[in-house]
């Protein structure tokens, strides 16, 4: 992938030497701010070696996981869905937004918090996340000495920890607020849609915008913001492709090896209302490179059909439908399918229930229709988030080119101004 | 892209000495063998170098040419458009399709007449597949000695020469009819669509039922009928990404340089009912695989959204639509678009009528909304074409392993005999 690099950076940033290292000014306290985290901005010490290297000339920098996320614990189900339906990034109910979003959310509240329970009592999506870029800092910290340490945040667009949450925490941490510092949303959606990683990044404007206001950064003689770049998307990145690969692999060497290249692959990405689809959201496109990646490294030893689930309401979505094909195939007489989530990376409610308990255990067929492994906690994957989050550091670059590129048919104004703000920021010094 | 490769076949053949040349039987006469057509069968003669070569072991191969076809003349319109409308693979009418269809043809044959007319009096895709297919034979009896002498045959689902012609002059010039033989149906469509590829396939699959029965291939002991196989899709090749990707930076280059880089690439390929879309049709996934090839292959030099046209009729169709797309990026200020069709590889009306005169010249802005040329006689594009046949050639498969498998919705008892015929065939031997 390209990323958008202004003349101005052609000119590449040379090595920075220790003593001109940007010191973090005291952060301002607040409600967030623990002992633990004033231990880590105050000094750098032996207690935390993975995070922590005597060549750091431009951090620390901040990794901000970006993810729709799921409620935890059935508690927060209620909470979830209200945001989720009044998000009309995601799902656009029109005008009624505000009066149908809520009503949708209280009626299908009782319905989740039961799917919520049978798949142990919430989304393990936050463990997940919060693991993932823990060990991702690690990494970078040994692979990029140049910015570390580098600090992990999660923010999800509808559970804990918010958005809102995690930018407080990023500035009782002591990024911006006059100290500048450099913070990267990741979003961890490979392929970038509107609903997902663009609702994320208009909710992080949002938030930038009231908290940091028309604060700048630090360099710019401005008075300290954090300076944001963006990884907006990844579809292809070979350890991405490498770590399905091999989860595809590892789940067909569970048939017998007589049936084994008979087996049908079936790629399952969430869908999106055709609404959506025809504005001209890049997903649908971006999943299917996705899942080309993937056919090519395992030099399509297998069949394979992309499959859309999750439908919800009334409206047209993009299909064919996963829970329809998994049936029509097993009417054909292919029961011998391995069904691939390819657009997430942790489990959450969509593998664990949707797939596992109603599209295999309702086929009647679970032992021959199987799904492979969520990313989760896999090395390969962890090892693929750090490279790519190094590559993007080493760049400069602020966000892709891509994305400052609105949908043709995009009507939404803050969409508008936060392409804007993100794509349109000066590039940043590479290590 | 992986082939269908069964066991029996994983014994590579060992060239075949000279002396073991299987002849070709003196075929039957029949009304469409010329002179020229003897001749070419009867004595290799220094006249025809470029299409004989005294190492050929395995030859003469006919390569076919699948495509859509378009009519050559006006007058050929009303009879293209019958046959178009009256297929269900391409535009499903349900079972008032034989009623609806004439009516449907009868009525559009005015204004597409006009298109046509419009364009110089007809299409320019025979000429242009024939020229294509004669120009690769020539390389391929170069770089494929082994099956030469490579005979270009073209056979169009709705024009002339249609598929039944195309099946007549092979029997005519010695194929099959008890002299075997091998043939190769090569789809012009580099991504596969029930809608083209899958349709042209089908009527083939009919037309070698209805004039060669249920003969097999000689080696068999059968009494000695084509052996077909087939290139059914190729949609990240790197030749023809190539091809198109230097067209890209051509018709950048018309910009002035301080624009150049601003220009949004808008990839159009023609669209799919939903109906077709949301049965399993692997077409929009394949077209996005071509697509990211390509923007790869620039290195994201451009932003880029992949759009699709020519949608007809009420019921729904993907999209963004190519149009629409066009009026809204000029609505919002980006006027520097190049359009480029992705799925196609010659003009014909959706390129020469539709993008040209509908789309780019009543945008009024046809100074800075630009096409690309269309691959037509591009010695880049003829090349990957020969590469692509050669590979196909070596490796003995008969179709593509993705070939066989049905689409999840498909009830096509036709596709499903036709993907049985073509997939299940015994691989052929490696030259």
């Amino acid at each position: 992938m390209a990323f958008r690099l202004p003349a101005s950076r052609l000119c590449k940033a040379v090595a920075v030497p220790a003593s001109t290292v940007r010191p973090m000014r005291t952060p301002g306290l607040s409600r967030h701010t623990s002992q633990k985290q004033l231990r880590w901005l105050a000094t750098p010490t032996p207690q935390h070696p993975e995070t922590q290297n005597a060549t750091g000339s431009r951090g620390p920098t901040a990794m901000v996981f970006l993810n729709m996320g799921g409620p935890s614990t059935t508690d927060e189900v209620g909470d979830f869905l209200s945001r989720l339906f009044s998000d009309a990034d995601l799902i656009p109910l029109g005008r009624l937004q505000g009066y149908i979003g809520p009503l949708l959310s209280k009626r299908r509240t009782p319905k989740i918090q039961k799917q919520y329970a049978a798949i142990g009592g919430g989304s393990p999506i936050r463990k997940w996340s919060e693991l993932q870029c823990a060990e991702m800092c690690k990494l970078l910290d040994k692979i990029s000495p140049e910015t570390a340490p580098h600090k992990p945040y999660v923010a999800f667009r509808y559970a804990n920890p918010l958005t809102e949450d995690m930018y407080e925490r990023l500035l009782a941490d002591g990024f911006g607020n006059g100290n500048g510092g450099r913070a990267v949303a990741f979003t961890q959606y490979p392929q970038y849609s509107c609903s997902t990683t663009g609702s994320s990044i208009n909710e992080l404007w949002k938030w930038r915008q009231r908290l940091e206001g028309k604060s700048g950064p630090l360099e710019d003689g401005n008075d300290g913001a954090i300076e944001w770049s963006v990884i907006d998307r990844w579809p292809v990145h070979p350890g991405l492709v490498e770590a399905f690969a091999r989860n595809i692999e590892e789940k067909l060497a569970e048939y017998p090896e007589e049936r084994r290249d008979k087996v049908v692959l079936l790629f399952s990405a969430h869908s999106l209302p055709m609404s959506v689809v025809n504005r001209g959201d890049p997903y649908p496109a971006e999943v299917a490179a996705t899942v080309y990646a993937v056919m090519q490294r395992l030099k399509f030893s297998n069949q394979y059909r992309l499959c859309w689930q999750s439908q919800v309401g009334p409206q047209p979505w993009l299909g064919p439908q996963t829970a329809t094909s998994v049936k029509e195939y097993i009417a054909k007489g292919q029961k011998d399918l391995v069904l691939i989530p390819i657009a997430f990376t942790s489990d959450h409610i969509e593998t664990l229930y949707e797939l596992d308990k109603e599209i295999i255990r309702e086929s009647g067929h679970a032992d021959t229709v199987k799904r492979v492994e969520s990313l989760n906690g896999n090395p390969i994957f962890i090892e693929a988030l750090a490279n790519l989050a190094k590559s993007h550091l080493d760049s400069g670059i602020t966000a892709s080119l891509q994305m400052g590129l609105r949908c043709p048919g995009c009507k939404s104004d803050r969409c508008a101004e936060s392409k804007k703000f993100f794509a349109g920021q000066p590039a940043l010094a590479a290590p």
